[in-house]
Order: C-alpha cells, then structure tokens, then sequence
C-alpha cells in the first residue's frame, strides 16, 4: 500500500533479488498487489497496481501486507483492517506505530499474526530487532540518538561550513534530504516518534510523542554551534530515553555532545544510536536512516520474517500508556550552556557561579567583547529555569542549551 | 557446561534477571546443571555443579545447553552430541564454530533444534542475527571490522601514548585484556576466526580460518603507526572479507585506516563492524566485544530465543566449504604503505614513482633524514612484491603495509 518512494523501493528490492529471497524463505514472495492512486504505466508490475483497498483485504491469497504510504490516515484504518483480516503487516510508518503501535500489536497478538516496523526507526539499521531480541537479557539504562539524518545535515552544515540554519535548510530541501514543509524534521517531531517507539519497546509502555517535550533546531544559531566546538563538542538533536526507577525520562532537544562520544562525529544524514545495557555495556548502530533502498530493504527483511514466522508470532508487544509513566520534563537533569550579552564578562561570570554553582567559561579565539558563554553544573531544568530568570537580571541571556548525558 | 569467566557471568544474568527473564520466554528458565572440573562451594547453585558430562546428556529434561568452555576439545564432542541427542546449544566459542559451524548446523538441522552464537563474534554486540535476518534483503557487498578488542587496545596505546608494542602488550595483560599467552590475539588468529564465521554466515560457505591469510600486529613498529597518524588516519587490525563474483576476498592483516572511516576511531577494547549491502548502504555496529557481562548477556539472549523458538529452527545455516570459494591474497588489491631507508629521499620517491606509479609522499614534522614513506597506488599484492624487490635495489625497505579498503 503506497507505490512512493519507499514503495517504489520495495517493489525494486523483491524484483531485483526474488531468487535470493525465495531461497532464503523457502517459497516465492510474489507481489499480488499494489494500491496508489496514482497511474505506473511503465512498471514491470503495472497490471497489477489498484485504486481500492478492497481488492486487497478481501483477497485471501495475500497473506502479508506493507504499508508504505506514510501518514495517520488512511494508514492506521488500512493496517487495523488487514491485522483484523489476519494478514500481517510490515510498515516504515513511525508516525503509525507511534500513534496506534499498542492498539495494532494488540491486534496482531488476537489474530496470530505479525505486526513489524523495523524501517520506522533508522531506516536501515537493524535496531528494533536488536533491541527486542539480541539485548533481551540485559535491563537497558538508557537510549540516546540522532534519529533523524535532515536536522544531522544541516547540523553539519552549520558545524563545517559555518552556513546559517536557513542556507543549510535550503541545502537540504535542494538535495531531496529535507521535504518541502520540513516541519516534522526540524521541530523534532520525526526524532520523537521514534525515540517514543524505541521507549515503548524497551520499557514495556506505549510513550505517546504528545507526551514528550520536543525541541526542534529552528533556533539553533552559528554561535551556539561555534560555542559547542570550542567547548570540545558539537550541537546535535537528540533523542533520548532513560529508566528512573519504573518510569522513564525522555526527550527531544538539541545538546551539546561531548567531542569523545560518538555521537558528535556522526556524518551527513546519518544516523547513530546508542543503548546502554546494564551487561552489555554501549552498544552502537549506525547506518543511514532514510533514503529509498536503505529503508525498503528493512521492509523487505520484515517481510521475509513474516513469511519465514507464518505460524509463529514475533512476540513484540507493549502496554497501552497513559503517559503516567513519563516523568515531566523539567525534573531531567543536565548541565546547561548559557549564551549572554555582558559588558564586564567577569562579573558576569562570578556572578553565574554565584547563581548556578562554579560554572566552565568557554574560551572562543574570536569571541565578541561583551559576550560570555558557559557551562553550569548539572540542575534540574526546573531549578536551571529559576535560577537563570535571576541571572537573566545581571546578564543579556541570548541562549541556553543542555548539555547531553549519553 | 564451562564454569570461567563467561560462564559465571551466564549464571549471574540467569539468576539476576530470572524474573524479567520468564516474562520475556513465557516459562522459567532453570539452571539445572553446570559442568566443570572445578569446585565452586560457594556458587548461590554450588549443588547444581557436575564433573561427569553424562549427567547432562542424560538428562531429558535439559533441553538447551550452553557451551563456554571455549577451545576445541572437548567443546567439540561434547557440543556434537547434545545436538544429536536433539538438545539445542548455545556457544560462545569461536575456535568451535569457525572450526565446526557448518557440521554442527547440519547437525542441528537434521534434529529440529538450535545452534546459536551471537557471543562468538563481537561479544555483546547484535552481528550475527542483524546480518542474518534484518540484513536479509541485501547483498552483502563487504564486511570489514576491528574484531579483537586486545589487539585495538594496543595499538591504541602505541597510537595515542607512544607506548611501544612491548610496553603496551604488558599494559593489556596487567589489565586483564590480553592472556598471558596472547598468540591468539596479536597473532591475528582470533579476529580471522570471527571474519571466517561472518564471511560463512553472509556467503553461505564455510571459510576455514587456514584458507585466510592472517598476519598479527608484532611487526607493527612504533613509527608505522606515527607515519599512519601523519598520513591522517592509523593503524588498526583489520578483518576483511568481500565479495568478488562468486568468490570471496577474505583477510585479516594490519592496516592503514582512514581517519574518515569510523573504524579509525575506535578506542580502547571495543569492536566496530562495517557492513556494506547493495542497498542498506553502510551500517556499523559498536561496543564491547568481549569481557564477562556482555559476552555472558549475548549468550543469555540466545538461550531466550531457543526457549521462544523450540519447535522452529532458526534458519541460520551454511555449506561446507573447501576454500575454493577463496581467492588467493595475492591477487587482493590495495594501495600499500612503504617506509624504507634513502639517503637521497627525493631520489627514492622518484625511484619509488617510477617503479610502484605515482606515490604519495607522507610528511611528517619529525621525519629522520635518510628515511621515506609513501603510499603506493592500488595494486595487486603479487604485483607489489614484485615491484617493492625491485624497489629494494633502490631503498632499503624496512617496512610494509596494507592501505585498508572500507
């Protein structure tokens, strides 16, 4: 369902290898359908494209459907009909399973069959697999990573090339990376999605993305970022889950990452993710998370696990949540930057330890006179807020930022 | 069966996590035996121990079994016939499977059950099962990897602290991360293990580690890893295998890594795995690759998947092989690193342009007079034996070395 880019994809990868494929799964994975509105004439399979959802959930013989056409609806209306039907169903929608994931496995489990998602977070990477399965005997401490390659690249951009967020957008929508309304991208709305599915996964509860507070890199400037290198780091959106306790801290934002973590050198639109088990230790992926063929092929393996597990449900599941296991987002400690006009930046700064606690000027060759930029200790968010409205009385304070805890 | 290091980090996570465990398998899994020569009077299941292998094979009601003794024998019999006696096995050993696999394959499959081995190859990180199944769409184009945490640790001490390999060896032993005989690791004879049972896994041919041409990291001297740094990347232990046609490009060798590869920042005992597929483009997997909780946590994961799995084989499973699918290394191309002895260096590089092609010369602030480095142009390495000979007419060449191709 859905012939776009993805689709397209899908359909190209099962061509392309249909030998390999029905080897590996011991029979032939043969497209019955594909729905779109719109015309292929030129496809190798154009006759058997069709406008109506009927031709497919009333059609026995297809036994796993993919869903590719993004966005709530029709999707979630589709993909409960085909579950319901008794067909498994492969998606790359992190909108989707974000929003409906516990109602569509709970679905899945009734009827026997599989619901799966690897392409919704990191494209290719194999993670959700990994997560569920290989890490299975360790309690994960904690998620953080950079889930979306359009904010990395302009990011980068700004970090390289010292380009202003606005050319580096314009970059991006230019090379096909950003779409046209970029909105879900740099509001960090796509990295909460996904950062909400890998939460749900590991911790057992549905994490809904309205319940997570979300920032986007909109108003992340040339100077923060020069700031972020001279304090030895990068400015990166991050995605992030931890367990405390038996509820879960998780947030989308733009940090500073610390030059020696990984995350700070991940390239272009790339992503990385990194889980921390209490045995495994860190464990990394990394890879390309978006692009046609590095996300079909994900749906592809999905499919040949649906095929391979006809009789056998993969056993993903979590609870439905109400967001009571989330804890607010001003409880989350982190060391913060503050960018502030001073005229006397000394006394700025002592008067930021003051306020804050001994704080880390950070040295810039070409800092502008009458600026000082810094790194407080760690602080409830809530208490950082509270404490720089004081500061904010001594100072020009013209930015703040978190500094991640990876 | 194996009580070491991994082994009692096996019962500490069975027992530590047993509840979240059950919940996970849907039953309770149960330590009902350990095998080991040894006593250990004050194990929390010391009544559990066994010297005699028989009360395990015996025992009906035993119907996974791990394996952590590692070393050929008796891993190997002991393993063999718990397969045969229809019980599936768990293995971390990666002597026994790059020795065994596709036996002990045709063995499980011919009785219904598992053999698993996610431990064997990276530690805690997902490898095996994210190259088998997410990975399934792709064609695996190459695979290249730092697989032997002892090895990086080294290098990286003679990288970052100018520690000699001597001095940096003793470090690792002191430190727990290297044995007291180390042939194993900086022979190279173990990363060629774990490439061999990735090249069999993705290749579908079992790669025996004597078809692989190996060389350790003993030769590497302190100024090939200072030339490697002012050439912009270092030295690192690199295990390799690629496909070419219907044959496999397989090594495992000291390197020149790029310093834009990942892999040329992988610090200390971790491991990094690069996989390259037709259509997931790059994807690298990161963390510890040994150590007891992790390696023990990779282990505890399979014995979950052959609980969940008891009646459905996982499909892992690859051919016998001669080493016919192995191309001879000779014929492996890659540029090469030369430093040699000259009293005239430009006349050297001349020499050394006209004879390899066009070098590139390596500057390096401190470099002694009398002494040239140079990368050669990409060239068969029958061809650059042949040519550095004659080179050595010219220069006295002290040493040599693979420019990686990620």
């Amino acid at each position: 369902m859905g012939h776009g880019v993805v689709g397209g994809g899908v359909t190209e990868i099962l061509l392309k290898h249909a030998d390999q494929i029905a080897k590996k799964v011991n029979e032939e994975v043969y497209i019955k359908k594909v729905l779109d509105l719109r015309e292929f004439p030129d496809s190798p399979i154009a006759d058997r494209f069709t406008k109506d959802f009927n031709d497919i959930i009333s059609d026995d013989e297809i036994s796993v459907v993919v869903e590719v056409m993004g966005g709530l609806n029709p999707a979630y209306s589709f993909v409960k009909q085909c579950l319901e039907k008794g067909k498994s169903v492969v998606t790359s929608n992190k909108e989707l399973v974000a929003a409906k994931g516990a109602e569509l496995l709970a679905i899945a489990k009734a009827k026997n069959v599989n619901f799966l998602f690897e392409a919704s977070v990191g494209g290719a990477i194999p993670i959700i697999r990994p997560l569920h399965q290989c890490l299975a005997a360790n309690e994960i401490e904690k998620i953080n990573g950079i889930l979306n390659g359009t904010t990395n690249f302009i990011l980068n951009k700004m970090i390289n090339d010292n380009m202003s967020f606005e050319d580096a957008l314009a970059l991006a929508q230019e090379k096909g990376y950003a779409e046209r309304n970029p909105a879900a991208d740099i509001e960090g709305h796509d990295a909460c999605r996904k950062i909400c599915i890998l939460a749900a996964l590991v911790y057992g509860t549905h994490v809904y993305p309205e319940s997570v507070h979300t920032e986007g890199i909109t108003k992340v400037t040339l100077k923060d970022v020069e700031y972020a290198k001279a304090w030895g780091g990068a400015v990166k959106l991050i995605a992030s889950a931890r367990k405390n306790g038996s509820s879960v801290e998780i947030i989308t934002a733009p940090m500073f990452v610390s030059g020696d973590c990984q995350l700070s050198n991940v390239d272009g639109v790339y992503n990385e993710l990194l889980v921390r088990g209490d045995s495994s230790g860190t464990i990394g992926f990394y890879g390309r998370g978006a692009g046609k063929l590095p996300t079909a092929s994900a749906v592809v393996a999905d499919v040949m696990d649906c095929v391979l597990h006809k009789d056998v449900r993969r056993d993903i599941m979590w609870e439905d949540g109400t967001g009571a296991n989330v804890l607010p987002y001003e409880s989350y400690v982190n060391a913060m930057y503050v960018l502030c006009g001073a005229d006397d930046a000394a006394a700025a700064l002592a008067k930021a330890d003051e306020i804050f606690g001994k704080c880390e000027k950070i040295e810039k060759d070409d800092s502008e006179s009458g600026e000082l930029a810094f790194i407080t200790p760690e602080l409830a968010y809530s208490e950082f807020t509270a404490r720089c409205a004081e500061f904010g009385k001594a100072a020009d304070v013209k930015a703040t930022m978190r500094v991640a805890k990876i």
